[in-house]
């Protein structure tokens, strides 16, 4: 699986050969994971080589099938050895930081840095069979526990207590770990998009907006419902509407080889036409897999084509400030028959409590 | 406090600038956290400025009390217009990527980028009272959640349940996240330092590494004890005591203004003479703090000196290929008297089950 990424890789590559430092990409084209290591990608597979220090020995073991591993104490020594002469070599600038830069140009004088832009982007924005099922899973897990968490709701539940429980039931239920703090956003902190959990306690007659995810097997989920607690106002249930019917707009759009600012506009103009277009302060979407954000954004200004197996959330948001806000989130994969939901569940108001 | 922070940072810059994108040193010198922000640190204090974007407008008002804030679509846009023709401006070329680094030569070609490295890493490794609360506290609920789980321990249950356990219980303790994914090394997997929970399950006469740690308020801990299952072999006795032994010399050995490859040597040294010096295959410790890893390292080649309120671990090992392992960390803070250990608990050989 690894061995194909690099295979696909090395087709953009031709000759050159690429370098990796990140844990992300390294996790993504060799199956290794730790904190130090780099990763080789050569014009013949044969070639191929990570390298990583003494605490990993037998983790690399794992993959040392598939791969040429080696241990080293400084992991960069040893490459004026490796390389040959007067080769291009390939990074990601934004995953290599100005000082690793730096100490790669030092110790290869000869070798031309090649900066390429988000190099493994849109290879890792089409999902495999592999990663669909971690994904799916990551999302099963999710939607089970935020139910589970909603159903549970009371007036008098603090901000905080909430987003523990959640991570509590996410873990019982196989989580490996949180993709990302829980926000649980009551009240008046709806109207921050990215609000953190306080002690703020529920009450009758709030809205709470809780947008969650965890990993599995690497993968991550992601996905927000606002809730009514007790009673509803008619503030609330209008952005409420507004939102639900954007997300949906959005979502049933969605088509392969439509373009990524295309569903945006879906969310968009109709939070726009419903007089709240000045409260959606943020894109439609963003990609989901290895990180939380990834490749596609689904926002006003990225044109590009959706292919099949791109997994992206769809979540429009209304905040009004010192009143309240409604987001509802989904991460979706992108199919021959449009977009299908991963994380479970309706959309419509719920009131609990 | 954060505001002294950037009055500590002022006094190094003397008239230059400093831009910082990560969020670990802008928590650090703002109190902000967030995906998503730039901070200037300038001459004077009235023109300090975080810049972030509208998901994070309420969350802003927490800190504007203490800085400048400013909510932008593109953060890096404003630049030429907020800073003045010709300054310094300083940059922690480790915390900065190769991408943002070109970014802002482009964007300000009358500025001079001074790349600094560990601009912060000396102001950070001398801790304040809050941060010391902080560290105390993640300390404790480690060494607490650590302890309850030994006393449970038993043959059969499998690393991964281990691990999950640990999990849940911080959690209930008052932990925010884990500051990293628990170690589980039962048996022959201890001989990998940096193993990772599988399925495999405790059988009598194991060794079970674990190492874990917490974040609280931002701050880590770090934390390992080695525990016997059920029974003992005397080859396990040894390299046990051996390890007790350096860490104890190490620890007890730690005062100001000693150099941190001073405090290596005592654990390394011990060991060699023990005869297992080529199976203690990593660095004596690290410093804790708001990262789980950062400065000072203590290790063989850092000669810097220790001061009053560094804070950081001491965690020998040994690591016998094929056959097992031991690892006895503590996360402790460097006082005027010696070290305080943070992470509260026996270091002698415990076998339960």
């Amino acid at each position: 699986m690894q061995s194909e990424r690099r295979n696909a890789l090395r087709k953009v590559l031709v000759n050159d050969w690429a370098l990796f430092l990140d844990p992300i990409s390294i996790h993504y084209l060799s199956g290794f994971s730790g904190s130090n290591a780099l990763l080789l990608v050569s014009p013949s597979s044969s070639e191929d080589l990570l390298i990583t220090d003494a605490r990993y020995r037998e983790r690399i073991k794992l993959i040392s099938q598939d791969i040429n591993c080696k241990v080293e104490i400084n992991l960069f020594e040893s490459l004026p050895r490796l390389l040959p002469q007067k080769i291009n070599l390939v990074v990601d600038p934004k995953r290599l930081t100005m000082n690793q830069g730096a100490v790669l140009k030092d110790l290869l004088p000869n070798v031309v840095i090649d900066a390429r832009d988000n190099l493994l982007d849109e290879m890792r924005a089409v999902k495999d069979e592999a990663e669909i099922d971690s994904l799916r899973k990551a999302c099963d897990i999710t939607s089970q526990s935020l139910w589970y968490l909603i159903n549970d709701l009371r007036a008098g539940m603090s901000e905080r207590q909430i987003a523990k429980k959640f991570w509590q039931n996410a873990l019982e239920r196989g989580a490996d770990e949180l993709a990302f703090e829980t926000i649980v956003a009551s009240g008046v902190n709806g109207a921050s998009a990215h609000h953190l959990p306080t002690g703020r306690v529920l009450e009758r007659g709030d809205m709470v907006t809780i947008d969650c995810g965890v990993k599995y097997q690497g993968y991550c989920s992601d996905m927000t419902r606002t809730v009514f607690i007790g009673q509803s106002h008619s503030w609330q249930v209008e952005i409420y509407q507004a939102v639900m019917q954007a997300q949906g707009l959005a979502r049933e759009s969605a088509q392969v080889m439509m373009k990524a600012n295309e569903i945006d506009a879906k969310a968009r103009d109709y939070i726009h036409s419903a007089g709240f277009g000045e409260y959606f302060i943020h894109g439609t979407g963003h990609g989901v897999g290895l990180e939380v954000h990834e490749a596609p954004y689904i926002s006003k200004t990225n044109s590009v084509h959706l292919k099949e197996n791109f997994c992206f959330t769809v979540e429009p948001g209304i905040y009004l400030p010192g009143q309240g806000g409604v987001r509802i989130e989904d991460t979706c994969i992108l199919t021959g028959e449009g977009l299908e939901v991963l994380t479970k569940g309706s959309h419509e108001i719920v009131c609990v409590g």
